[in-house]
């Protein structure tokens, strides 16, 4: 095994310590990566919370992370020590089903690994996260990082980024659509960056008002306060696509209301039961749906993209023994736009 | 005021009545219409609940029905008296805005007249349905019907038919295309001719394994029963469109997962509030609709697929006089596949 420290929790404290952590020793197809910058999303959030309530596992977070390869298994060809890399919130998949043979490892029939609490395919064990110094990853589910791309703003484009960018994309967002992105947080303003980028007329939805000089500056046309029934009322039926990026349950009523015609709401940031009166899809036909994660092929089209339209998150970097300070903050929402650990302090 | 002849409930009462009725005298575009035949819809028998526990205004059902024009207003020039038409659940629509421009007049902003049960946007009375010898509407809202058309089959067509034929066409269905069909009644038997005809490869759910004869009959592949968990485990992932419709609240998980990478499961026949797992719609990017009714340019092109391909509803034809026991029937499910009342004996 090989040793390294990170920052875990033992259930029920949710307090994440400085921890010594094992990993694997590396399998012919493995990488190991020293992790340089992790994000903080709120799914950490979530799986502290589950691990506070359950007990369960210790939990090591962090699903969003760049780094360096520091050494490399027998059989791996495709990566050198030295080559800077990006892993997001799956690290295997069985490879053999409909799924997996389509590229989208993230529906894994046999379900995928994910990259904290999850289960190794081979040896059984819970996987721990990117909170930490080192990470050891089968090569397939690492990507190579554009260089153009700043390394710490990178890191929330493997989680928060594929999630929106799957569905603009599966939706054919493009020149000409209509988008508005509901909730400017981690990925609300990661879906307004691509969205603006893939051609399309976006604009934000919003409770905070003081938010529309940010929403203008990531090149949204205007933002919509939810709050206010009227400019709801005068959004009708506006849009092809609308990604809602709000993390707490709410009703998606409102938010049908501003679809178009045959477009679509794409409900991203909760992912519990999900509620919906049939006659606000059946009156203009309009479609419900939701994302997360995303296969092999889009996440390195989605890295491709940002690197050519210079698309990183808007971070705030902290050292990574800030993390419980982070996550308190981000679950207060005091955040623009998403929290990157600097794992440097670790050594 | 023209006086006619319907069957009429008035609350608390369920029990329709043989009931002389009024019609207004015909504006300058108007239509009287001789009711001939008229369709036993699942919305009547909830519009029949609704005024049994809550009182309110006489109701006459009824928003399918065939005829023949008898008379035209002054300004009238697409009909004459003698020409067959068909009337479905709208009868009026505001005409100016987005929806109405967009020949989607089901999904007017100003809300469309319904054929019974709405308010007229003239007079402000209510409504009175097609259970009844005469209708008098605007002719925007009556269509032609196809002399190859069996009218007492035919008058189906102008709401169930429209209403599976909305999403299969909004979704593509087509030649290749996968489709299923939850539930063998009204609705389904003529989604699963539609979908046959458009060129689909279409298989029908049901729990009633006695049906798989008559899927067969109707051009379905096969009968996949719902209550065998291996058979539905063997058909996850597998249809493109799912058309649900089951009129009962029922869990939408397990048709959520035949449906195939980036399909659709469209929600008909319980137009309730919806729940779904928000995971359920994330793992294979699917989707979520509904539909009911269509707008005029739709309901022409349905009749007229119609009857380029001889599709009728297959009816148990009853005399209007027996029109509370197909009601009564009708909330045992015990109908294949639809009942039409024939009007001739209100004369």
């Amino acid at each position: 095994m090989r040793n390294t420290v990170g920052w875990q929790a033992e259930g029920p404290s949710t307090t994440l310590r400085r921890t010594p952590l094992k990993r694997r020793d590396l399998r012919p197809d493995d990488l190991a990566v020293r992790v340089e910058y992790c994000g903080v999303c709120h799914s950490d959030l979530h799986a502290l919370s589950v691990t506070g309530e359950e007990g369960g596992q210790p939990l090591v977070p962090g699903h969003e992370f760049t780094g360096v390869v520091t050494e490399t298994g027998s059989a791996v060809t495709g990566f050198a020590a030295g080559d800077p890399v990006a892993v997001g919130n799956i690290v295997d998949s069985c490879g053999e089903c409909a799924m997996c043979r389509a590229g989208q490892e993230n529906f894994c029939h046999a379900f995928p690994t994910l990259t904290y609490n999850g289960t190794d395919r081979h040896d059984g064990s819970t996987t721990l996260g990117g909170y930490s110094r080192e990470y050891v990853v089968r090569d397939r589910f690492a990507y190579p990082l554009p260089a153009d791309l700043d390394p710490a703003g990178a890191a929330p484009l493997l989680c928060a980024g594929i999630t929106v960018w799957e569905p603009l994309r599966a939706l054919g967002v493009g020149p000409g659509s209509r988008v508005a992105v509901a909730g400017l947080g981690g990925l609300g303003h990661l879906a307004v960056k691509i969205a603006v980028a893939l051609g399309a007329d976006t604009s934000v939805i919003s409770r905070s008002p003081d938010k529309a000089d940010d929403a203008r500056r990531l090149g949204a046309r205007s933002l919509i306060v939810s709050t206010d029934p009227e400019r709801m009322a005068g959004a009708r039926d506006r849009f092809d696509v609308v990604i809602d990026t709000i993390s707490s349950p709410h009703d998606l009523g409102p938010y049908l209301r501003l679809v178009a015609l045959d477009g679509t709401l794409s409900v991203l940031g909760h992912l519990g039961p999900v509620t919906v009166q049939a006659t606000d899809l059946l009156v203009g036909r309009k479609k419900l749906s939701s994302a997360g994660s995303g296969g092999r092929p889009a996440t390195a089209a989605m890295l491709d993209f940002c690197a050519r339209h210079g698309i990183t998150a808007d971070i705030e970097l902290l050292p990574s023994a800030r993390v419980n300070e982070a996550l308190d903050r981000l679950r207060r929402n005091d955040v623009r736009y998403r929290f990157v650990l600097d794992m440097s302090d670790l050594d």
